[in-house]
């Protein structure tokens, strides 16, 4: 069959010249006679991967030399938990602010593992529709750290600008957004990303950690779920996930050569521009009642006159070859995901094909 | 260039069969238009290569419906914690038998999480020669399980006939020889396994848990982190490894379709004798000095004359087309792993080599 546009949130469309790459050398990495899924993790042929994707990340992000980057696995639910092990010292609180799912997760897993408060919850009757403002977070100047999910991948909303918390390090999830537009880092202690959807295949999550949040990290905890043991190890503690690296280090290089962040930022508000017009231009034929600010460049997420629309929507989209489209089944509707990825073109096309289904349908 | 002989002691070789269907495939699976690593683990080509592979796992190991199949993440580094987190009930104590680096790292992780004993140690100077035998193991009536390593890598030993422990749950990290023969799974009430040796590649971690262990996992655990969650969500609670388990399935078919277990025994077995063989009709040019009986069929370990013709033995064995011969580092020596992928042609052809080496530098 041919390749299709591909809208899932994840696993989520991958940069075709990586995916080329990888079949093309699958047997035979770099010239070692054997699959980079079939050699050593301390080969000289796997650790120039290894570190390469941990420096491009660096490079990609503008990250200086008190961040760390740790490639681990688990995806963004063990950070849930990995996160309050290693951050919450005796005594300290966490504040966590909720705009979605994922959040309430993490929120959750904090409280399992230690004392958690809610700063902001944005949540109607089971639905968050927005981010919270500055002036709605009650954020504790004590707290280890603040939590935030950077982009909410069911509910279509993103953070444009991320809190002020005076000092307190801010962790986020930036499982979804990550890599799709460049931000001042600093303000961050912790950034952790589940990579299938802007980094790479699942099975690889990385973590970035500032020098001053990883000194205070707790003792005694079990090695791997420690962030001191993968800093220490450079991420070769363990045998790491390395196909799934080495697909992460192809997607890197792929982001690199199309403008970094900076362009990938470029694309993104194209194809945010370009979709949400479509849907804001329909006369409310499709509904998307986001504030405009709050909306997510990665997810974005409408309603149909009906749901009857929208199953023949998603039925007709996957025939006219744009798989994806579902929304998350918490909540229904239509889901496109336009990860890095997915380029204008592929939302152009989802775009030709909505006004063409409005036209017939409406 | 060519594909060579591929002897590393993981990640290690795959069958090329699994490689090659993998790589036709990799731009469009099973048809979908998308890779297997761009796709929804929600998707019903993933969810089928998914259940598959659990299911393989069962039907090649001869698990009945008291056992669970989980795939999960995180190597059996992160086990050694898991088990204990999980397995240890209040107040009790879990017996660990330590024949290696693995089972020590093992135990290591049961003290930081609750209480563990020595149930016997085979070392001697920092060295792990044997597999103890039945009496010397002192067993406790009342522990939560006892834990062994039931192949030695580093070492090169591997249990023939596993312990009896009177009731007691066996635990078994079988990282490094699960798959590689039959053997009555019934006395253990878990057993786990990185896949990259013999399963599939780094990035998936295999977990076979028997109902009523299953059921007495404690409580109160981070989510990720408990079995319970897992097996409640066949392992689909969060985006699983999909590329991982997608290499994990094509490596079961091949097992399969070549003999299941018990076609695997006569070629390990076959290969065992042949390179043993070999060391032992070298006049002590080649020493392994582990007691028959102990020798591991997976890892196979020999010291030369020298280090300095080590050395070259691993140079020369490079060059002609053997890759994975260095011993482990801090063990020293050579080691011929051996896994299932690696069939009896690959193993006379290392052999062959030994003898001409030993010809030119005896």
């Amino acid at each position: 069959m041919a390749r299709v546009h591909n809208f899932y949130a994840g696993p989520a469309a991958l940069p075709l010249e990586a995916l080329e790459a990888a079949q093309k050398e699958l047997l035979d990495f770099a010239g070692s006679g054997v699959s980079v899924t079939e050699t050593s993790h301390r080969s000289k042929e796997y650790e120039k991967v290894h570190r390469e994707t941990m420096a491009l990340i660096k490079e990609l992000m503008g990250l200086g030399e008190d961040y760390q980057v740790l490639l681990l696995q688990g995806g963004a639910s063990l950070q849930f938990a990995m996160a309050p092990m290693n951050l919450l010292g005796p005594g300290q609180s966490a504040d966590y602010i909720l705009t979605g799912s994922w959040s309430q997760k993490a929120y959750k897993e904090a409280k399992i593992v230690g004392t958690a408060k809610v700063a902001a919850t944005t949540e109607e009757n089971g639905i968050f529709r927005r981010i919270p403002r500055q002036n709605e977070l009650k954020l504790d100047p004590q707290a280890a750290y603040c939590h935030l999910t950077s982009n909410n991948t069911i509910f279509g909303t993103q953070w444009r600008t991320f809190p002020q918390t005076g000092g307190v390090p801010l962790v986020a999830d930036m499982s979804s957004d990550i890599l799709s537009r460049p931000f001042d880092a600093q303000p961050f202690g912790l950034i952790y990303a589940g990579a299938q959807k802007n980094l790479g295949p699942a099975g690889l999550t990385v973590a970035i950690i500032r020098q001053d949040v990883l000194e205070k990290c707790r003792a005694g905890l079990p090695t791997m779920l420690s962030y001191k043991t993968h800093a220490e190890h450079d991420s070769l503690y363990n045998t790491p996930p390395c196909l799934a690296v080495y697909l992460c280090h192809l997607t890197l290089l792929w982001v690199k050569k199309n403008g970094g962040l900076a362009g990938m930022e470029r694309e993104n508000a194209a194809k945010a521009k370009l979709i949400y017009g479509a849907i804001d231009g329909s006369g409310g034929y499709y509904r998307n009642n986001i504030p405009t600010e709050d909306r997510s460049w990665m997810n974005v997420v409408f309603r149909l006159p009906s749901e009857q629309l929208e199953e023949k929507f998603v039925k007709e989209g996957k025939a006219a070859g744009m798989v994806g489209l579902k929304g998350h089944r918490s909540v229904g509707g239509i889901r496109v995901s336009m990860y890095n990825a997915n380029r204008l073109k592929d939302v152009q096309d989802v775009v030709a094909f909505m006004k063409d289904f409005q036209a017939k349908n409406g």
